[in-house]
């Protein structure tokens, strides 16, 4: 049995206090569309509303009381930012959140919800980075990677673990990728919880098809700067998850844009539940191709904006 | 102990195989803005999306053989139909649902997808009924009540049963009240199941303030035919459902078309489940009301029209 197993299961022990364990989930008549039985791990019922809550908590257990200290930092509009808040405010640690000053006031109003402190800059990539570095260097704060981190990877597999702990005779394990943190954590866990046969397979937005390429070329390439309803998966993969795709992975999917749209009506209809275009990604994927058996699907998030969904624009 | 407590847990047993278990579900952030604590019992997760299934399962198994042989009619053109057609197809029973020809498409396709025949007349109350006469008389077809029927009602006030077994020291329980099925039948559950000092309050919307106005004249008041975003919510009382109304609630307050809106985006956006804007109403009056301690709030389903939701319209 590897370390890395090994990880993982002490990192699902450790984050159990700070997680709820999430439902899964069935309808009869997406199983059928799908040909096959596809089982929804419902991560939109996670605290705050997805699975990063499972990677932020691993990633501030695994720092020591003198390395959080003097609280932590990362750059993210999304859940992440969300996450590391809330799971540094029952660890009593400060959080500093980097956000675009034209993030949504409703998503720095989340973070702040959580406890987080925002702090806002120029919306590049540069100014990001640079309003971290000051924070690590003048107060000291760690940095935590939303998805290049090893603790945090191990953590968002803790949600495929636990499903394969339920359901251990899966066949296939879908997840969107997007930074690559949920996928690599996944195929972890499906290489030593699954049976011998179970795959994991990532599926992308075609318009931010870098994850695919990178798995194909076997160098990571940029995200592409592009557009796609799952907003959250816009990032590109690093040098500590591409290994474990590379090793671990079958294959990376590619989905249009109406295919999101139509699975997340489907899942919203179906299943009744609220949950963000990535979490559609995989079972879009589901519906176009020929994969029967029984599929387990990681459904990543809950948080959208009831304003701006993309059901009316469909037909009417 | 009364005989209608005896026929309320015959049912609810008697239903069992039929429908869903569904789940309870909680919100730190509802309870906070509430100021009490609030369980709400997840009837979009049961079969077909809503509670309607429990009071047409109990309706069809309350008919003889000899009764329901020639199939079973009513009108509407909600939940009851689908519920009707679903319950009526797994005991191999027809059932004709007369719809008004102008109801939206996705209604109709619905009952068919349950395997109801749709009858499509005029939109008036004279030709849905005489549409259904025509049912009973030419075909022998039995007619079922969506609200004003004894075994309806109690089917639909196992919901509220269910969720006494689980948490048998609630202080109040919430309904929304149209035809006024789900509201008689909670309070006999909260009667008989609850603590002594646990009371049924009713719900409704200003605009169809009928049920409301019947509480508190003691005689049936009509429908008022004002529009509501509770479209469900629109029908009256009847002779069967009032007296159980008068015995048991304690009260029936009235809330506004947007404190409606409102609770559902809180509905939406806490616990990450899809529900239709008659689920919200009661939450609505939580917030409203100075209400304490431990609540149950029926949530009566999901169906929504994802095409035509309120939320867009507030802010944006």
């Amino acid at each position: 049995m590897d370390n890395i197993f090994e990880d993982l299961m002490d990192i699902y022990q450790s984050i159990g206090p700070h997680i709820h364990r999430t439902p899964i989930m069935q309808s009869r008549l997406i199983n059928q569309r799908a040909g096959a039985e596809i089982f929804f791990k419902c991560e939109n019922f996670q605290r705050m509303g997805a699975f990063k809550m499972r990677g932020a908590v691993a990633a501030l257990q695994g720092l020591s009381d003198a390395e959080r200290a003097n609280g932590v930092v990362t750059h993210s509009s999304g859940n992440f930012a969300q996450a590391v808040s809330l799971a540094a405010l029952a660890m009593d640690v400060p959080a500093y959140i980097v956000m675009p000053e034209n993030a949504p006031a409703v998503k720095k109003a989340a973070v702040r919800s959580y406890g987080g402190e925002v702090i806002e800059v120029e919306s590049t990539l540069e100014a990001r980075q640079s309003a971290a570095d000051q924070i690590i260097t003048q107060r000291g704060a760690r940095f935590l990677h939303p998805s290049n981190d090893y603790r945090v990877i191990l953590g968002q597999g803790t949600a495929a673990a636990e499903l394969l702990l339920d359901l251990p005779d899966l066949d296939l394990v879908l997840t969107p990728v997007g930074g690559g943190g949920l996928l690599a954590g996944t195929s972890v866990a499906v290489q030593y919880l699954g049976n011998s046969t179970c795959k994991t397979i990532g599926v992308e937005p075609s318009t931010v098809d870098d994850a695919h390429h990178s798995f194909y070329t076997g160098v990571i390439q940029s995200a592409t700067g592009e557009q796609t309803i799952a907003d959250g998966l816009r990032t590109q993969l690093g040098d500590i998850n591409f290994p474990l795709i590379q090793k671990h992975v079958e294959d990376i999917v590619l989905v249009e844009e109406g295919e999101i749209i139509d699975a997340m009506r489907w899942i919203w209809e179906r299943l009744k539940i609220v949950v963000e275009p990535s979490s559609a990604v995989p079972l879009a994927a589901a519906f176009k191709h020929p994969w029967a058996g029984r599929i387990g699907i990681i459904i990543s998030g809950g948080n959208v904006d009831l304003n701006h969904l993309p059901f009316g624009s469909l037909n009417g």
